[in-house]
Formats: C-alpha cells, sequence, structure tokens
C-alpha cells in the first residue's frame, strides 16, 4: 500500500500539506522570524505517534469490552544536540480515566498496540530508546 | 532538549493533540467506522518529513540568493503488508517552478538538509530507503 502526500511552499517559512484527512499548515514557528502560522514539522512526529498508538488502544479496549471514561498519551522526546537533530529518547505515558478499570486487559491493549499494531511506535524504535508507562486515575 | 504533546480521546476513533503550532485533531478515517474527521497519524509522518526538508530548502536557497518562485515536495511512500505497517521506501520529489534556475545551488540546498539538516529524514534513513529526485519547471 503507497501513501502519497503533496506539500506546497505558501512563501515565508509556511507550507500547505495534504493528508487523507485534509489539508494541514506547517511553519518554522516564530524563531525563524516567519509570520504564517501551522504545525512544527518535528512535533507531527509525536502526534503521529500518540494518534496511532492511541486509536489502537481505544479501538482494542471496544473489542475487549475494557472501556474507560477517557485516555490522555504524553508523549515526551529528547533531541540530539547535533544537526541532523532527531528523537533519541521517547516516553509515552498512557494515563486512564474512569473507575473499575480492568487492568489486565488494559495492560493487554497497551502492549498489543506497543508489539504489534502501532506501525509509527515500530518506526520510532529503529532511532530512538522508546519507553511507555501506564497510569490510572480513579474518577 | 524536550519536546512534548499532549494527546486526549475525544470518543469514537478521534483525538485532539497539541503541537507547538497549534491542537490538531486526529482521527482513524472513515474505514474505521468513526463519525469523526481528523488527520490521520501514519500520514502525519510524511508531512513532517515534507515539511521538515521543504523549511530547510526554502531557507538555504534564501541565504543563498537563489530563490524560485515556488517549491512543491511530494513524498511518496510504501507500507509493509504485515502488522506492525511501517514505511519501507520512501521517494521525495523536490519540484521547482520559476526561470534561470541556479541549479548548483539548488541541488546543494537540497543535499544539505538531505545529509545535514533535516533531522526527520535522518530519522526516516533509519528505517526505510530514503531517494530523492528534484525536477525544475520553467514558467
Amino acid at each position: 500500500m503507497a501513501i502519497e502526500i503533496k506539500t506546497t511552499w505558501k512563501g515565508n517559512m509556511q507550507f500547505e500539506s495534504t493528508n487523507p484527512g485534509g489539508n494541514l499548515m506547517i511553519d518554522a514557528g516564530s524563531e525563524n522570524d516567519d509570520i504564517g502560522s501551522g504545525y512544527r514539522p518535528k512535533a507531527l512526529m509525536l502526534n503521529s505517534l500518540a494518534g496511532c498508538s492511541g486509536l489502537d488502544v481505544v479501538s482494542l479496549l471496544k473489542k475487549m469490552r475494557a472501556e474507560v471514561e477517557n485516555i490522555v498519551l504524553e508523549v515526551t522526546a529528547d533531541l540530539t544536540e547535533e544537526h541532523p537533530k532527531y528523537y533519541k529518547n521517547v516516553h509515552v505515558v498512557y494515563k486512564f480515566y474512569g473507575s473499575s478499570f480492568k487492568k489486565d486487559k488494559i495492560i493487554k491493549a497497551v502492549r498489543l498496540s506497543e508489539e504489534k499494531y502501532c506501525g509509527v511506535m515500530e518506526m520510532f524504535r529503529q532511532f530512538a530508546v522508546v519507553t511507555t508507562e501506564i497510569i490510572y486515575i480513579e474518577k
């Protein structure tokens, strides 16, 4: 399966990029004296990672009948100091909100995403040390 | 330097994710019977790649006084068939629009992004075969 995207310069430090879910603006941010606005490209990698794994977990918990009230994923990533700057260490915290958690199923869903389904996490493991953590927040 | 993002489930197959440039919606797409809308997470990796390298090239061409009228980056990426599905081959076409191109400087700018500045491309090279191509479109 092939995915294609097209990215067009809009002047200054701004680009418009296609995605199957709609177009998005990309921008270098104010440290580069641009006047436009848009998403920072390097952080988009982390949005991709969280979205990929989050969608896996929601889908798996539904199949396992282990739904929770809410899910928040927090991703923290360290960049190397030298060019080209890439992510060296990436930590993903899965926060589950609710009550009477089916913890065995939640752990299984997170593990299945990490190890089997999340292609973005598989890609991240090729350049970064990826660690994960589960936190339960009882309501 | 650390980058942090937070991604919150919004119900169905939709998440809202933070980015230094603003929040974005992420969604699994209609093949997964969702009713929401948002960007597809795996394609966001390609938006990240194109944005990162595109910004490098714009910035370098400005410094080199080799501006062009427009730039379009087309990224095509093949996914593996088996889970976890990751990008195996990635091809980036840099299309330059204008006239009287300073081709030596344009080639140099693309090479500098590829080899030195674009951290996202460096990450992609750890899991995919990345190839690039330059096309000039005279106006």
